[in-house]
């Protein structure tokens, strides 16, 4: 590329801010960037592609909110790391704007994590199954400690994504985290009884042995078993906030 | 909210942005909004939130790239649809700049597609069924025309998704089109033989049927005997193209 280009043209239907952050996103493919690494600053953008300092402003900003970039203070922008909490934010707007059901993300995150359960117990080193094993146990030590042992339960899955080795699993499941902070109490506070709540821990340790035991087919069952309880104790908890008997 | 509220104030580790974010997402999520309805304007804002004109201009920017929002020229923002563009801009990237592979993608695809097909042939309307069929026949009379085949395969794997009448999964999936525009036809050209190119008209043709036919175990089967086949081309597509023999 060279500053002779002809100025950048909106595509049809797109705006100017579009069409440059097309041209930074196809510049960091055609250079073969990779994360970390640094970019040309708005300046060098707006000169090459002939458009104002405003709409170079506007795209840069528009990129480094869906994390294709960072931006720090006055330091060269740097291609940016996947980031499940660009996925995530997404789902929270989705959930608090009534977009989706927490019964539709909860088919989702059972489907993803029935296979990353079945990934971990192939993959998974020796190290990450001692950490997903620490987790389940954890969860039934702090079992009285709300806050705890929603930390220790998120804390679990992500390993267990961790270990599937799949960066892409990784970064879905982390995206589920901050629906998990709300969902995972109010599930629980529906399992009054000892017994339903040990049944969960149960459940969580039975997916964490599988895993140890390198078990694929069990570890993808005792998480789809996890989920059935798990699903019911949270629609169960919804129709009580909806005030229903 | 009134306007002697203290001035907005960054937490720990975040921008001032960051914090005017979160607080016009809180002020969407308190008011109950919904899609289309609208919002005070970047002048309200800032007024009320004690920030420039210049942080809300941001804030608004960042929301609307991340689809949040909807900010028109001069129109009064708007609630933002959940829209799969977002997160098929963060695997694009994350492709383009080798964090993730097309096999970890593929993966993925697999684990949502296998549970779509499930959940269609139990929910789709007749019209859905009929809609799935029709784009599969279409792939077999189109069978040698890429870019007319390629768009009916992508319409069909949507098709499905719809099906599942499951908003995130419809979002997850639509989210994976810009990628299978590369993909799709890059394994095709692996399949020089009619025979390996009926095959795979074939698989599609059993996921509809299977959906047609309301079998919801069959058509999850059929579903995971074509991803097998698509991977496997796939990945024989990498290697070529990555000039191993």
């Amino acid at each position: 590329m060279s500053t002779a280009n002809p100025p950048l043209r909106a595509a049809d239907g797109g705006s100017l801010v579009q069409a440059a952050i097309q041209a930074v996103t196809n510049y960091i493919r055609d250079e073969r960037l990779r994360v970390g690494d640094t970019l040309p600053g708005e300046a060098h953008f707006a000169e090459l592609l002939g458009v104002s300092r405003a709409v170079m402003r506007e795209a840069f900003g528009a990129m480094a909110a869906l994390r294709l970039i960072d931006v720090g203070n006055g330091r060269k922008p740097r291609v940016g790391k996947l980031d499940g909490a660009v996925i995530a934010t997404s789902l929270n707007h989705a959930v608090s704007t009534a977009q989706i059901t927490v019964a539709e993300i909860w088919d989702v995150r059972r489907t993803i994590e029935v296979r990353t359960a079945a990934l971990a117990a192939t993959c998974r080193t020796d190290e990450e199954a001692a950490r997903i094993m620490e987790l389940a146990q954890a969860m039934a030590e702090d079992r009285d400690d709300d806050a705890r042992r929603t930390r220790h339960d998120i804390a679990f899955h992500n390993a267990i994504a961790h270990a599937s080795h799949n960066v892409l699993f990784i970064q879905i499941v982390a995206s589920f985290a901050p629906l998990m902070d709300v969902a995972v109490p109010a599930a629980w506070r529906t399992r009054k009884a000892k017994k339903q709540q040990q049944l969960m821990i149960d459940r969580h340790l039975a997916v964490a042995r599988a895993i140890v035991a390198r078990d694929a087919a069990a570890a993808a069952a005792a998480m789809s078993v996890h989920f059935d309880d798990a699903i019911g104790d949270l629609l169960k908890a919804e129709t009580l906030a909806n005030g229903a008997t």
